[in-house]
């Protein structure tokens, strides 16, 4: 079971704790969580973010307001509405919603707060243990990987689906610290991840959890790939569609072109619970677009020890700002989950099974 | 004939006078250059950059270096070799030293610093037509892609190749300077271009130039494609190989592969000159790598009238930082240069005709 170097989100009775992550990597900085509105700022705002971690402090998050505001049906409406709102690629997001409210809407109103507390903090665990899972099947595909000389196995990542976007080890970098708990000589290239810097992140979680590393501009990517300098691309996802079409990260299509031109494999890492039936292809999953802001600022810097943020281009550039762009099953070799690694061609056939 | 708004290099005298690219977007500085030395860190450093902009500087610093320490042998080799060791990937910057070299060499040293500054002065001027000239064969090119409805025509462009990296329109702008001039409605989507956010440049003469822009994270560029939000992409070229796979700043490849995957047109605009039929292909071609601190650092920003650098990493973080990539001929629909379009298999061609 992987430990996580600090802990991502935790119950601190009536409130959340959270690693602020807009601190990062400057400040190692702990941040409390006090009421449903604080909770949806922290989603919306990024300081939390990943995928299965926005689920989780969602889930969260309803039992708070729940234990804050009263337990009623509206109190209960409004938080799931609230939350549901604060990010629209993310479907894990929903998924961790719905399964609140499936618990909580048939109970009466006085046992729901204690009720909530349980079923957030389950998915939680399941969450942990969702990325040992990724982990374990992750370890056997970069066993199967062919031998390289005179370097460590090197995976490709873009921004950030490590421990710090989970509760328990990641998703994208789970196999990755199931191989370095093996043994297994590794190294993890980081993209930047431009407009966010998430690849700052997974810089530092890999510091922090000593595995060795190195940063790349997100544009170098095609040009160490068609020189065989990794040995295969690992991303997480944010909602897979039922054709396997895969939203991730902005950028992370460009990997996948790249990794197919250059005849190295592609995977994606992801809970079962990021595939949304309900979206037959990735033409059905809507992008959430930031805004010029995030294009035309440089990243938060630690001056002073206040975090501020710089223009870099002149006031009114317009700016396009995709988050998220969706990289076709086609150039995906496979999707790494908690029950093992699927063909996104085989999808479906998994849906059929978990209904019947 | 394109007038550029601010010139990027001129002789005054017996020195030079730039524009200090490393001070843009945030202040308009000239530079003077007194000797061989200031010349050569100019362009290592990219105080001068893009591909033509350094050969010209390169055949005025070999004039300025004559004009200051004499015109012997000694001094003359000694220009050469100093100036075409300061960035090893631009092919002009050696065709204008191999220009200047086929001149002066044969010459009688007393006659060498007026021929050295002739020489020069040709070669630069002999730039601003290129550039016109591809912006009209680039101009016809843009004429005949396929008409869209309600929003005007758009050129996706990389890092900076317009009139800032010439001593003209520039090469992959120079198109869109001549549609602008002929009325044409047209807006450019720049791409940041990390590490070193020479898309910033590019936002920046587009605004000086009057032309309509938006700005991108380099990784919106594959999303942006997919969806038609670009008709054509145009980028420069550092070095074409004899087979036609194209040298130009690291990200174009992931621009190209992305093109080729939405089924939109990759052109290379650039100078004959460009063409290295010494490089039988893209293998051939050096790549230079610009170390760790560029990936690792912000930009430089205009804080209190200093240009600072901030890092976004930790120190000792390590990274790979190529500065080019090599997009293979298959992918670029055609080159761009002074003589016409021409498709890269057909450049072998026009080398034979350049021989009779």
């Amino acid at each position: 079971m992987f430990v996580q170097p600090v802990p991502t989100l935790c119950r601190d009775g009536d409130s959340l704790l959270i690693l602020d992550q807009t601190a990062l990597p400057w400040r190692r900085e702990q941040c409390r969580l006090n009421t449903l509105d604080e909770v949806a700022r922290a989603i919306r705002t990024m300081q939390v973010r990943g995928a299965p971690l926005i689920g989780n402090t969602a889930a969260m998050g309803v039992a708070l307001a729940l234990t804050r505001a009263g337990a009623e049906d509206e109190q209960l409406e409004h938080a799931l509405t609230l939350l549901a709102a604060t990010r629209p690629t993310a479907v894990n997001l929903h998924w961790a919603l719905n399964r609140m409210a499936g618990i909580l809407r048939p109970l009466p109103a006085p046992r729901r707060m204690a009720a909530a507390w349980d079923a957030a903090e389950a998915i939680c665990a399941d969450d942990a243990a969702t990325c040992d899972a990724i982990g374990r099947h992750g370890l056997a595909l970069l066993r199967g990987l062919p031998a390289r000389s005179g370097r460590p196995l090197r995976v490709m990542t873009h921004c950030n689906a490590g421990w710090l976007a989970t509760l328990g080890a990641g998703t994208a970098l789970a196999p990755v610290y199931a191989a370095q708990a093996a043994g297994i000589d590794i190294e993890v290239i980081a993209s930047e991840t431009r407009p966010r810097n998430q690849g700052l992140l997974t810089a530092w979680e890999l510091r922090e959890a000593g595995v060795p590393h190195m940063l790349i501009a997100d544009n170098a990517a095609g040009h160490l790939l068609m020189h065989g300098e990794a040995d295969v691309v690992i991303t997480g996802a944010d909602r897979i569609a039922a054709n396997g079409d895969s939203a991730n990260k902005i950028g992370t299509l460009l990997k996948a072109l790249a990794a197919r031109a250059a005849g190295i494999p592609f995977y994606i890492a992801a809970p079962y619970s990021t595939l949304d039936f309900g979206s037959p292809d990735g033409a059905a999953i809507p992008i959430e677009d930031r805004g010029a802001d995030e294009v035309c600022s440089s990243i938060g810097v630690d001056a002073r020890d206040e975090a501020i943020s710089l223009r870099i281009a002149p006031a009114g550039t317009r700016a396009a700002n995709p988050a998220f762009d969706v990289t076709p099953a086609s150039l995906i070799t496979g999707i790494i989950t908690e029950r093992g690694v699927i063909a996104p061609a085989a999808l479906s056939a998994t849906y059929a099974e978990r209904q019947e």
